[in-house]
């Protein structure tokens, strides 16, 4: 097997000695919640697509599966792919749905049809574990019919908390938000000499690695006072005692916080009582609930939820970020015309500095519907900071500063 | 009187002859809220100093005027100014305090032994229009004492309500978040085919000019749905059934609202009880109360308070803001150096585009406690947006980008 870190003519023509699939119609498809990095994705899987030489037809489904529930897919020029490097949202739309298991149902057949129609030769699903479990279905769903038709999962969720990857396109340039917003948030406070208990929410429903980020406005010495996770049990009665032992100290108390942390008994400290299709409560809202507890106390204290600006912070790139996600996408048709299958290609870190990656293909069963933490070792013994070794880990991935706005000023 | 807008040695000179301060003891302090460029303006102070060559010293109250108060200014090397021209918060720190009217009271006795013991010849206090109420103050406690000290305000505030300024330095980095977060949320938004009423909640306690702003999204093609700004009396009982109407017709709809708007009866719509020392309700907190109704009449809707940020977006500034920062200090030493007191200097407008600006002193009794509200020529017939006319006096403000990130991807 060639590596897949460098194209080569040579690689070509030993696809094509060995039968493989050398002029595929492909099928791309958004799935998931957006992040600031997914339309990267999509760019670099048409750069490498051209690059290649390859001569079939590049399809979008739109909104998700929906493209191919419905028979209508759309076919991307590849000499004018829309211009969407920066673009927040995704901008091929997405659709949280989670598919029947019944091979022969009326969806199964659907899409059947549909990629028959197309002539789809490998399927290129860009999500996280949600996906993933899409993925996995289409995937058996071919090999029930007898398809050869390749499904290869292409990563992104801002949370990072993909299995077998060493992070995930998109986290970076939300934790580069996360950073910077709470270096201004703590920054702006020391205008004053008696400032507030500032709580900042960030996204993160089951995993901490967003919030945890915050760790890094310590490399302008304004990091956190507390930082909580949802991997470790949130106690309202030690949180209390703790911000206003610091507020009267310091004048100020800065804590950030998941949106999706949990009490003892793993039930969420704020969310709404409504699910989505994969069974997941809708959250936010945790830091105003916070921040009315300290208020009762008489401490003065403000919430600031980043909310979906932590997804859609475009503005604010990681350009290691845009990079990553645009080179796992090449990596990921590179690995269909290999003839791998139901796999997501995923970044393995090499080396933290020189920070490097390589790109691996992860059995997709391993990584459907499954969530991985942040790991312990990251977070203090009282359960309420991060540590210092997760910079190293954090650091190369929020690297690379670019402008993404137009010349008047706005984004886009 | 020779013109504000170039430095020369003629000019030096013709101050000399009219036996004007030459070498000038000076002193800064920052007041009010903090803004993303009120920073720049003491390096552009300074800049001019140094540019002049002037032999004096330069220092800072820290904290507003308690350094005044207290008697311990802090002198500035001006070989080696503080890095800071991108920086949030108000780096010398500030105080909201309402000054004594009191002449020979105990504050004022207090300050004019200050000035005394630091041979203070020029006063700069960097504000909004409170902190204009304390510079008036200040000038005529030095006139009630005999002393020649000139006062000269230097403008700042992300609100931009000022009278006698075109605009304020702060409000154009403001403006720029406030429209950037605007396309990045509803371009997130468009990921779904069924999206939400998202609200979007910007600063401006009184006047309308950053939730106004983000009618310039337009120009990316996502201009909100409705622009509610504190200028026109909000009515809860027509918005509910304005939302859902754009909500089902379009599948989603988009919201700005100023945190200030207030009903018929001049009550804000939400607020805390408490209240600063000038009488101000703290505000914020109105996106949560409307989006908490639509979603009792079953719209899907999130509230996205911009919060502190709106003031502290230093990582994405507006780099015209900036440098005007810089100018207007630099023009407010010169009109002290010409014999000017008692006045703040203003920028005003000569020309949208190309966008031309000059300076001028305005009595500081004009400015001082006034509020400047947004054009009623700016906002439609129904009360419920903003008109495309706005564009041009806004866009010139929000112009020029700048990387204030440093190697490692964080602020500073």
């Amino acid at each position: 097997m060639l590596p897949h870190t460098t194209l080569s003519l040579d690689w070509l023509y030993f696809l094509q000695m060995q039968h493989l699939t050398t002029n595929p119609n492909i099928l791309y498809f958004q799935s998931g919640g957006p992040t600031s990095a997914i339309n990267a994705s999509f760019l670099g899987l048409v750069e490498t697509y051209r690059s290649l030489g390859l001569k079939g037809h590049v399809y979008v489904s739109r909104y998700g599966v929906s493209g191919l529930l419905n028979g209508e897919l759309e076919e991307i020029d590849l000499d004018n792919p829309p211009d969407i490097t920066y673009r927040p949202g995704s901008y091929f739309g997405s659709l949280r749905l989670k598919l029947e298991d019944n091979p022969n149902g009326e969806q199964a057949l659907a899409i059947i049809d549909t990629l028959k129609k197309y002539h789809i030769d490998f399927i290129f699903p860009n999500g996280g574990n949600d996906s993933m479990d899409t993925a996995l279905k289409l995937s058996s769903l071919v090999a029930h019919h007898d398809l050869s038709t390749k499904v290869v999962g292409i990563p992104k969720t801002i949370d990072n908390d993909l299995f077998g990857c060493d992070h995930t396109p998109g986290f970076g340039t939300a934790a580069k938000y996360v950073i910077n917003a709470t270096v201004s948030v703590a920054l702006d406070d020391l205008t004053y000499q008696q400032g507030r208990v500032n709580i900042i929410e960030t996204m993160g429903r089951d995993s901490g690695f967003l919030a945890a980020s915050s760790k890094l406005a310590c490399l302008r010495g304004v990091g956190p006072d507390y930082i909580y996770v949802p991997e470790v049990p949130f106690e309202a009665e030690s949180f209390l005692p703790k911000c206003k032992k610091t507020y009267l100290e310091k004048g100020r108390c800065l804590v950030v916080v998941s949106e999706g942390i949990r009490d003892k008994q793993g039930n969420l400290i704020a969310s709404s009582s409504s699910k989505d299709q994969f069974g997941h409560h809708q959250v936010g809202g945790v830091s105003s609930y916070l921040a009315g507890l300290l208020q009762q106390e008489g401490l003065k204290s403000r919430a600031i939820e980043l909310s979906v600006l932590n997804r859609a912070s475009s503005f604010l790139p990681s350009n290691q970020d845009i990079q990553e996600a645009k080179e796992v996408a090449g990596e990921a048709l590179k690995a269909a015309l290999e003839g791998k299958s139901a796999c997501m290609v995923c970044l393995k870190r090499v080396n933290d500095s020189p920070y490097e990656v390589s790109y691996e293909a992860v059995d997709i069963k391993e990584i459907a519907n499954r969530v991985v933490y942040l790991p312990r070792k990251y977070i203090n013994e009282a359960g309420d900071n991060i540590l210092d070794s997760y910079i190293p880990y954090c650091l190369p991935l929020i690297q690379g500063n670019a402008v993404p706005l137009g010349e008047d000023g706005i984004l886009g």
